[in-house]
C-alpha cells in the first residue's frame, strides 16, 4: 500500500489548524501505518511538494502494483488535485488503482477547489473526515482490491 | 444511524448493474445492518423515489439526532445529488452530521453529475466504492461524531 | 387570500435562526391571520417540503381565485424558488395573482440562491423584512387586487 | 401502452390556451385511446404533478415492459423536462424505450425550455404537433418496437 | 408535400450505418413517396450538400405552398441544422410551415448537435425514429395543415 | 425617513405608461408624504439623474439615520441598481438600512435587469407593486426599526 | 436636430489621433452645422463627460421632438454606450428617436466595446466613418423622419 | 461600386414585410442605381444565397478594386453576417473596401443576430435605416475613398 | 493522394503575405506535386469557396479511397475549419483517411480560430509550416497509410 | 503630482475601518502632502463622487502634465475601477502618467471587484498597503517619471 | 526579509526587453540589497523554475518569520501567479507577510495573466514598476510590518 | 537540434497502448536518431515529469540555438501543454524555434486537453501520427530554419 501526500502537507499541524486540525505529517504516518499494520501490509509513505516528483512516485507505485508488492496508492494530491493533467495522467498510464482524499471538504471552501482532476480516474474519493479519512481510504482500498 | 437513499436507488441489482453492481437494495441495506450491529447502533434504512420525503425524512433524523438517538445520516441522495437545493438546506437546518455517499464516481460520469449540491453542507463524502462505501461511510461518521 | 409556505419552512425558529429568526410555522401563521382578519379576508395557510403537493396547491388556488373566494397567493416557494420550473408553470397556468415571499434577502446568501424562476411570473416581490414580509405581501397584494 | 403526463397537464384546456390548445386532459386520453383500440394495445394513462410519483410509474412501467405487456411509454414530462435528472436516470434505470412528447415547440419558448434531460435517453422526439403528437409518438413507438 | 435533405445525407446507407442504418437515399424517397401515394399527395424529394442551393430550394417551397400546390416541407437538414441561421431565415421568410426531422438523437450525441437554429421556426420536430421518422413528420403535416 | 429615486423617474407618468403607470413623481411623492404623515415621519424626497449625486445624498442620509434623524432610506436606483458599484458601497459605507424598491418587476423585463448590486446590501426588497410598492418600503423600514 | 456627444470627445483632435483623427470637437460641430443648415434645419450640438447630465439632456430632446422643434437625436455616447442602461432607458422613455453614431468601428477595438446598450433602441446606427458618419447619421433620420 | 447582398435577400418585399419593408430587391436596385448615378458610379448590384459565391464575388470586386474600377463594396451578408468567417476573410484577403449594411437593427432582434463577423474587417457600418441604409452606405463610401 | 483547399485559398499570395508566404495557390500545387511523383503516387489538387463542393468532393475521395485509388486527402478547410459540422461529418461518414492542415498557425491568430471541427476526427493535424505543411502532410499520409 | 480619489472615499475613517481603517480623507491627504513636500513635488489632491467630474478632472490633470507642470496622477477610483471603460478612456486619451493605487486588496474581496478597466492603461498597480499605498505610488511615479 | 522569483526570472535582461527591460536578475538582487542594507535588513534572494521547490523555500521563509529573523517576502512568482494554487497555499499556510510583484502590468497583457491565485492572500500588490517595484515592495512591507 | 518529452512520456510502450501504440521511449529516441542523423545534426534526448526541469532544458536549449549549435526544439509537453503558461513562456523568452507535437490527437480526447498554451508561441504544430510525428517535425523545424 502507497500512501503519497501533496503541497503544503508537511505543514500539517502548523498550517490552518481551524480547517486541517493539530496532527503532524508525523501523527499521519504513524495512524496509517497502525492501520497497514492492523491489516498485515507494508505501507510507503511520502510527501513532496513537487508535481514531477510525485509522477516519478506514481509510476514507482504501479511497477509496484504491477509487480503485486503494493494494492495501490490512497493519494492526497493537495492543490495539484485541482490544477494537475499531468499527475492524472499519471495514475491511468502507471494503471494504480487509486483512491483521493482529503482532509478537509474542497465543497466547502472556494470555488477553484470544487473541481478534481483526479476524481476521473480514482477508483474512489473519501473527503472531509480529517485524519480519519486515511484510515476509511486504506480499508477501502484494501477490500475493494481484495474481493 | 440512519441511511436513507433516494430516487432509483430501489432498481439496485436490476438497474444498469455495469455501473451500481448487482445487489438489490436489500442486500445492501443487510450489509449496512451487519456493520451498524457490529457497532451496536441501531438502524433506519429508507429508500424513496420523492424529493419532499426525504425533506421530510431528514428533519425526522435531525429530531433523532437532538434527542440522542442517532449519530446522524448517511445519504445517497442519488439524482438530488446534483438538483436539490431543498435537500441541501434540510441536512443544513435540522443539524444533521451527514455523509454524501455514492455508489459509482459521478466525476466519472456526465458532466451533469460533477456537481453536488450536498457536498458543501456534508460532514464527509465517500464515492466510488459501491456497496462498501456504505460500511466506510457508517464508520467514519460513528467515529467522527463518537471522538 | 392563499399562504403557502414551501421546504424547510416547518423548521421555522429552530433552522439558522440568526438567518431566520426564531419565530414558528405557527408564529408566522398567527401573525398572517392577525392581518387577515384585519382585512376582512379568509386565508389559507399551509406548509409542505413537496414541490408536487405546492403544483397542486396552486391548482387549487387557481380555482380559489377563479371563483371570487380568494384575492390570490402570498408564496414563499423556499429553495423550490431557485430549482422549480414546474412551480412557475402552476402560477401562471393556474393564473393565480402570486406575491412571492422570502423571510431572508437570497442575494445576500450563496450564488445559487441569486434566480428565482418565480420572479418573472409574480405580480410582485418582498423579501429580507423576515416575518414582517408576509403581512406586507398580504396587504400588496390585497390593494392591488382591491384598486 | 403507457402515457405518462407531468406537472400542469391536468390544467389542460384551462392554462394558457394560445399555447397549449383548447383539450382538456380527458379530450387528450380519449384520443390517445382511440389510437391504442386501433392499434389493438392496451394503454394506462396518467397524470401527476409529483417527480417522485413518475418515476415510480416509470419503474412500474419498467416491469410491464419486462413483462412483455406493454411496448413503452409515451412521456410528457413537462417542465420535469427541463430540471430532472431523477427521472432521466428513470428512464435508463427501468429501460423504458420512451418517446418524449412536447405539445408545444420548446424551443419557440424561454431559453431554460431549451435543454431536455430525457432527449438523451429517449428513443425518440415528437414536439410541437400539439395532442396529434401523441398520436403521432405512439404509433411510432408502436412500429418502432414490432418492427 | 416537399422533402428535403441536407448535406451529407447521400452518404445514407453507407455512412455510420450504427447510427443511420441501412437504408440509402432511394430507400428513404421511396418509403416517403408510399406515404404520400397513401395521403394523395404530390411529392418532391430532393437533397443538396448546398446550404445556399437548400435555402433556394425553402424558397421555391414557399412559392409552392402560397399557391396552395404544397402543405409544407418536411426537413432533415442535416449538420446545417446547429449553424445555419440563413436557413432558419429562409424557413420563416419563406412562410413554409416545416417539420423538422432527425433519423438518431442529436440529443445523445456531441454537444455541438444540441442546438437546432431550426426548432425555433419550425411547426413539429420529430428525432430518433430513423426512417420511420419521415413518416410520423408527413402525416403529422399533413393532419396539422388538413384540420 | 428618505425617500430617494434614480435616472429617468422623473420621467414618470410620461415613460412607457404600460409598464411604469400614469402618475407622475409629484403623484409619487405626495403618496408617500401621505404615509410617512401617517407614521408621524419627517420625509426627503429626491430624484436625480446622476450617479454621483445619488451617492452624495446617501451619504448625508447616513448623517441623518446617525443623528437618529431618519430611519433610513427607501431606494429606487433605477438602472443604477444594475450597473452602480458606487452605490452599493455607498449604502454599505454610509450605514444606511435600504429598502430596494422597484415599481415593475425587473425580472419580467430584459436579462441585464435581472442583477441588482443593491439586493447584496439592502435590509429588504419590494418589486412589482407600482407606487404601492413605496408604501410597503415605508411602512416595512419603520417597522423593522422601531420593533 | 440634436447632436448629444458623451465622456472624453472634448479630447477630440487631441486624444489617439490615429484611431479618432485630427479634427476637433468644434470642427465637428462646424461640420455637422453645415449639413443641417444645408437641411434648413436647427441644431443643438453639446458635449458632456457627466451620464447623468446626458440623461438629462435626452429628456429635453425628448420635450422638444414631442413639441416638433427638433426631428431627434444624434448621439455619440463614447464608453456610456457600453455601460449606461441608464442612458438607454432615458432614450426609450423620453421617446426620442436617436441614431447611434461611432468615430471609429468599435468592433475593431477591445471586446468590452462590441457590446452596446443603445443598438437595442437606437433607430439606426452608423460606426467607422469619422466625421464623416455625423454628416449620414443627421441626413439618416432627417429622412427617415420626413418621409 | 459594387453592391451584393447575402441570403434569403431576394424575399425581400415578401419576407416579413413588419421587419424588413415593402420594397422588392428590384426596387432596392432601382434606388441603389439612382444614388450612383447621382455621384457618377458605375454600380454591380447582385444577391445570391450562397456563401462560397458570395465569397468569388468578393474576389472579383477585389480584383476590379485593385485595377480602379470600382471604390469598394457595400455588403448585406444577410444571416452570413454572423456565421462566416469565410466571408470576413474575402473581405480582407481581397482587400476590399467594404461597408457593412443592415435594413434592420440587428441589435434589436434575438442574441444570436448580435455579432458580426464582418464588423471587424469593415470600414464602416450602417444598420437599422431600411432601403436608405444602402443610399447612406454608398455615399459614405465614395466620400471615404474619394477624400 | 486527395488535396483539397477551402475558401479564399484562390487568393494565395496575394492575400495577407506577412502571414500566408508569396507563392501562389499554383505554386504550391506544384510544390505538393513534386512529392506526390517522387512517392510515385497520384494526386488530386482542388480549390473551392463553397462548402457543399468541398463536401461533395470529399464524397469523391471517399469513393476513390474505397476503390484503393486514393490513400486519402490533404485537407486545409480555411475557415470551414471553424464553423463546418457538415465538412466534419462528409470525413467521417465517407470514411476518409484525413490530415488536417494549416498554412499559418492558427493558435496565433483570432480567438475564434483557436477551435477546429475537423480534429476530432482528422488522423492527424499539421499545422504554422507555411507551404512546406502539405509536404510533411503528404508524406505523413502516405507512410501511416503504407506502414 | 495629481491625486484623485473616487466614490465613497470621502467616508474615510468611517466606512468600514475594519476594511479601510482609521485614517481620514484629510489625514490621507497630509500623508501624501508630507511626501510630495518631501520629494518637492505640488499637489492636487481631490476626491469627487461623479464619475463625470473625475473625467473631467484627468483631463485638466492630462494638460497639466503636457505643460510640464505635474508628473502625472495617483488614482484611487474606488467602485469606478471596475465599471467605467470612460475613465479608462479619460486615462488613455489625456496621455496622464497614472498609478492606480486601493487601500484594501480587491482581489480578497467580492467577485466583482476582481476585475478593473484601469490596470490596463495604468503604468503601474499598487495595492493593499492602506495609505502607506498612496506613499508609494507617489514615490514609485515621481522615480519613474524622472529617471 | 526574502524575495523569490519564479519561473524564466533568470532569463532578465535577455527576454523580451522591450517588456522586461536590460537588467539582469544579478542587477536586480543588487539593487534589491542596496535598498535592504539602507533599511538594515537581511535579505535571502533567489530564483527557481520549479514550483515544488518555490513552495519549499516559501516554507523556509515562514519559519524564519516565525523565529523572527525576516519581516516576510516579496514574491514575483511568475507564470505559476495565474496557474498555482499551491503556492497559494504555502503562503497562506505558511503564515507569510507576502507582497506580490510584477515587472510588467499584467493587465496590459494576454487574458490568462490576467487572474493571480496569489492577489487573494497577499498582503499587497505591486505591479508594473519595473525594478522599481522590488524597491516599493520592500519598502512598503518593511514599514508595513515595523508600524 | 533538441527533442523533450514532458510528463508521464517515461511510460510509453506501457501506458495506454491503444492511443500511445507500443514503441517506448527509447524506441522513439532511436527513431528520432536515424532521422537527425540523416540530416547530419546532432540531437539532444530528454524526457522530465518535472515542470521547472523542463523550463531549464529550454533555456539550455535556447543557448545552444544562440551559439548557432541547435536549429531548435521539438517538444512533445505532454498535460504541461494544457496547465503551464510557464512552459509557454520559457519558450518565448529564450527564443527557441519550437515545433509542438503530440502522439495523439488531442482534439480526439476530452475537453481539457482541447486548448495549448504553447501553440501560441509555436513555430508549427504536428499531432495524431504517433512515433511518425517526431520525424515529420524535425524535418519541418531543420527545412524551415535552413531554407
Amino acid at each position: 500500500m502507497h500512501v503519497f501526500n501533496g503541497p503544503n502537507l508537511n505543514l500539517l499541524g502548523r498550517r490552518e489548524p481551524a480547517v486541517y486540525g493539530h496532527d503532524t505529517l508525523a501523527d499521519l504516518e504513524a495512524r496509517c501505518r497502525a492501520v497497514t499494520d492492523d491489516l498485515g501490509l507494508q505501507m510507503c509513505f511520502r510527501q513532496s511538494n513537487s508535481e514531477g516528483e510525485l509522477i516519478s512516485w506514481v509510476h514507482e507505485c504501479g511497477e509496484s502494483v504491477a509487480a503485486g508488492d503494493s494494492l495501490g496508492l490512497v493519494l492526497n494530491a493537495g492543490a495539484y488535485t485541482h490544477t494537475s493533467i499531468a499527475l492524472r495522467d499519471a495514475v491511468r498510464g502507471a494503471e494504480v488503482p487509486t483512491v483521493e482524499v482529503h482532509l478537509s471538504n474542497p465543497h466547502a471552501r472556494e470555488t477553484f477547489r470544487h473541481h478534481s482532476y483526479l476524481s476521473g480516474v480514482a477508483l474512489g474519493v473519501v473527503a472531509g473526515f480529517g485524519a480519519l479519512g486515511y484510515d476509511l481510504a486504506i480499508r477501502g482500498l484494501q477490500r475493494t482490491k481484495e474481493q
